[in-house]
């Protein structure tokens, strides 16, 4: 399953959602169920090119079949990350409190909010290189990531989902040494590659509670995380309305919500992802994100 | 000189760089020189439309009054903010050694970098609104920033201003409630407005040394701050260096590199910003970012 450094791999026969794909030589939005996808929209040439986002601006993502586009197996698409160019991809640290006890540290009053860039994107299956000499010690971290389809500011509680286009598997990729000798989390968390996410993402109106998804994250075969959404200190909503009363959340924006316990730095020994090792997310009902590891 | 919340203000005639700015109902990017204006593209109508970062991509920044763009007075222009939607806004903290220790800090070992998000630009002369629910402790930080022309990744010490397409002045507001009970710095850093940054952009050519300029910030009239960036810890040509081997740094990325001491926080007694405060930074040879704060 695993391809290059900068693409994904062909779409298994079972996914069901919205994806970015590599089709014929462009890049496209598909809405796929059944085996087979509907292609909504080409992307642009744009520096900040993301048909997602772009199509979320237009409106070309609700349409169906009937709208003309094209239909094609999945088995011909190349899957690329969901989201390639947000305004932000804002992450919620210590949202679950075994985590934040095996971290050591107390469970936040209020979700913890820290960032990475476009630049940590990668898709399902993309090999994720890693410089040796930027971290010896790299971990992950197994998260359900929130896609925001429509524009929040000091939105409600009650309202917030309203703003949610869907959810998606998140793998939080942490360099714990970087993370933790400078304090502030952003070049530990945002380096190249450090945000697999993938492989499609499926509309809110397909998930019936975002608060009861199980995740488990294998290392290679080893179940090393096994948690449930139901377990979030801050619920997803929660996250959005708290969020969006500082920052203005934008359509295609991605929110990852925070990791279960089991984490690498934590084990007593440690166990940190090596060079050749494969990281799969899973989160029930939304997918799997799997992606090598290679120390370059 | 104040507008409105997302407008800007008429250029002054002495402005010299590169500037986003409205001009007859659309946005364009201007090169600006002894009182004229040439104009060199117009923004797309893209979700992360930034003329600057599409020019960048095209080559049609470079472009000069032969290639055909009109050219206007700048009075005729509303300057907005030169970024608009980069891909990271890279900020580096503690970066003078007198404002680490003004904040009872450590000096850093390496550039500690932390993040906004393009949520947070505003123009020279916006005025920034902040909800009084959000912070009761709002600072000002006064700091040369870059734009950056080439993509960056891996590049050493002494090939890193070649990646530099020029400087801009910027403000790092803060809320440093927000700020410091988190311990992560985003939320306080990354509110809507939180870094005014202008009024043009001027190319590295135009700049005989980054490492050599005063940064004077006033609040109201008063002089809060008054340093240079020879005092930094570490050079521009350090911070990019050093941040492209965790990130890539693409074409309109903007990185503010620190702030000198005197913000008001560190002061005997405090000295936030209130409502009402303008705060303006200036920038040696660069320019200066003026911006009315409004609590709402």
């Amino acid at each position: 399953m695993m391809a290059s450094s900068t693409s994904g791999v062909s779409a298994p026969p079972s996914v069901r959602g919205l994806a970015r794909a590599r089709l014929d030589g462009r890049v496209v939005l598909v809405r796929i169920a059944q085996g087979q996808a509907t292609v909504l929209a080409t992307e642009s040439g744009h520096p900040a090119a993301d048909v997602l986002r772009e199509a979320l601006g237009t409106g070309a993502w609700r349409a169906d079949g009937d709208a003309g586009g094209a239909t094609v197996p999945v088995g011909d698409l190349e899957l690329l990350a969901p989201v390639a160019n947000p305004s932000k991809i804002l992450c919620v640290g210590l949202n679950y409190l075994d985590h934040a006890d095996e971290s050591g540290v107390q469970a936040p009053a209020k979700p913890l909010l820290f960032a990475k860039f476009p630049n940590a994107l990668r898709a399902d299956g993309a090999v994720v290189e890693v410089p040796k000499d930027i971290s010896g010690e790299l971990d992950y971290e197994g998260e359900l990531a929130v896609v925001i389809g429509r524009r929040a500011s000091h939105v409600g509680r009650d309202e917030a989902l309203d703003h949610v286009l869907g959810y998606v598997a998140a793998n939080d990729l942490s360099a714990r040494d970087a993370q933790f000798s400078d304090g502030q989390w952003l070049r530990g968390k945002s380096a190249d590659g450090f945000c697999p996410v993938g492989p499609v993402v499926v509309p809110a109106e397909d998930v019936a509670d975002p608060q009861a998804l199980r995740i488990v994250t294998r290392l290679n075969d080893q179940v090393v995380q096994d948690g449930s959404t139901a377990e979030m200190i801050f619920s997803v909503a929660e996250i959005i309305s708290y969020a969006s009363h500082y920052m203005t959340l934008e359509p295609g924006d991605l929110i990852l919500t925070g990791t279960p316990p089991g984490v690498g730095f934590a084990r007593k020994p440690p166990l940190l992802v090596q060079n050749g090792d494969v990281v799969t997310v899973t989160v029930e009902g939304i997918g799997s994100v799997a992606n090598r590891v290679l120390v370059v």
